[in-house]
């Protein structure tokens, strides 16, 4: 017999360090879908929005998508000088966090089953700067601001959340200087905010894991 | 004699409606120098980073930089693709709202007398959602993101906060609809956050005004 709380989730950024805890903690109950740029079930970059609709089709249905994808320059805003999207330092994280994700949030609205998940990533800096932090200040806000904005009007009880965590553990070797004083979490422990939205019935929410 | 708590302002949208309430609060007590795409003492355009950059030089020295100006596409989520960024519907937002803003911050990091101000506009909608307001949401929150990260970056003891008004009563007989149930305020009382930010001392902050 089928067993109706088993969800096929389709996990962008699964081969990260963060990706792979969310995969860990969900593959005891439910069938995973790895999506990346390279060495995935799915082929998709999420910074070009072809790719993005093409691998929601490749997929098929699914009940849930979860992101823990997304890139952002660290940049001393001393170092960034007025410029056009396309030239500014914020340009990375706007096309690829933000507008990789807000499209692949759009994708997936068309291709989820009823009352499926949308889980996006979004991280502490919105609320807590550090410095040369602000691209990813500006693109957590906006990702913040557009899942409670989205969740309001996603059509058949499709559901639409966010995990914002702090450093991880995992990544103190390389990101520990910038982020001194901040008490890391591991990615497992991060991963129970895709839990929480995925296995939950909430949306709207930011998870925030600090 | 010189009145030392005399300020020369760079006030950009000073011929909208928030505008003109600004210049009200402030033109009593200090110099105000208008900015607009016309009829203002200095033309700019703040999505066009050239236009940002030489109206800043044209206004030479100040104590202040406020904006009240910003566009963003009202369009309901269920009428929006996934697009890159240039063809997206949120595309006007980033582009004017967001950018235009935060060019107009890191142009004025290089002109303002030491200890001066920027005041950013974002709105309610990065809290509060409306149907059709996913953009403004997405970009309240990158703004509000921005402004709390820069806050500890900026040189020369500068100050930077943002002002979030809900929606004005007099916009109400156009942006009413979207707004049931919201109580508005006046643009005067809007233009208070301006007079906080400017007028006070504290940096990083997100003036509510709702």
């Amino acid at each position: 017999m089928a067993d109706a709380n088993r969800l096929r989730i389709l996990l962008v950024g699964a081969s990260g360090t963060l990706g792979r805890a969310v995969a860990a903690e969900l593959r005891p109950r439910h069938d995973i879908v790895t999506a990346g740029r390279t060495g995935a079930d799915v082929t998709v970059d999420i910074a070009d929005p072809a790719s993005v609709v093409a691998a929601l089709r490749q997929a098929g249905p699914i009940d849930a998508v979860a992101c823990a994808a997304g890139h952002v320059n660290f940049r001393p805003l001393e170092a960034i000088a007025p410029a056009g999207l396309a030239e500014s330092v914020y340009g990375l994280g706007l096309t690829d966090k933000l507008m990789g994700q807000v499209n692949l949030a759009l994708a997936a609205r068309e291709t989820l089953r009823d009352g499926g998940s949308i889980t996006l990533i979004s991280g502490i800096l919105s609320d807590e700067p550090i410095v040369a932090g602000s691209s990813a200040s500006m693109v957590n806000g906006a990702l913040e601001g557009f899942v409670r904005a989205a969740a309001i009007e996603l059509p058949r009880g499709l559901r639409i959340n966010i995990v914002s965590p702090t450093v991880l553990s995992e990544s103190m070797p390389s990101y520990g200087p910038f982020f001194r004083g901040f008490a890391p979490v591991t990615a497992a422990r991060a991963a129970l905010g895709y839990s929480r939205s995925i296995e939950g019935k909430q949306t709207g929410q930011i998870y925030k894991i600090f």
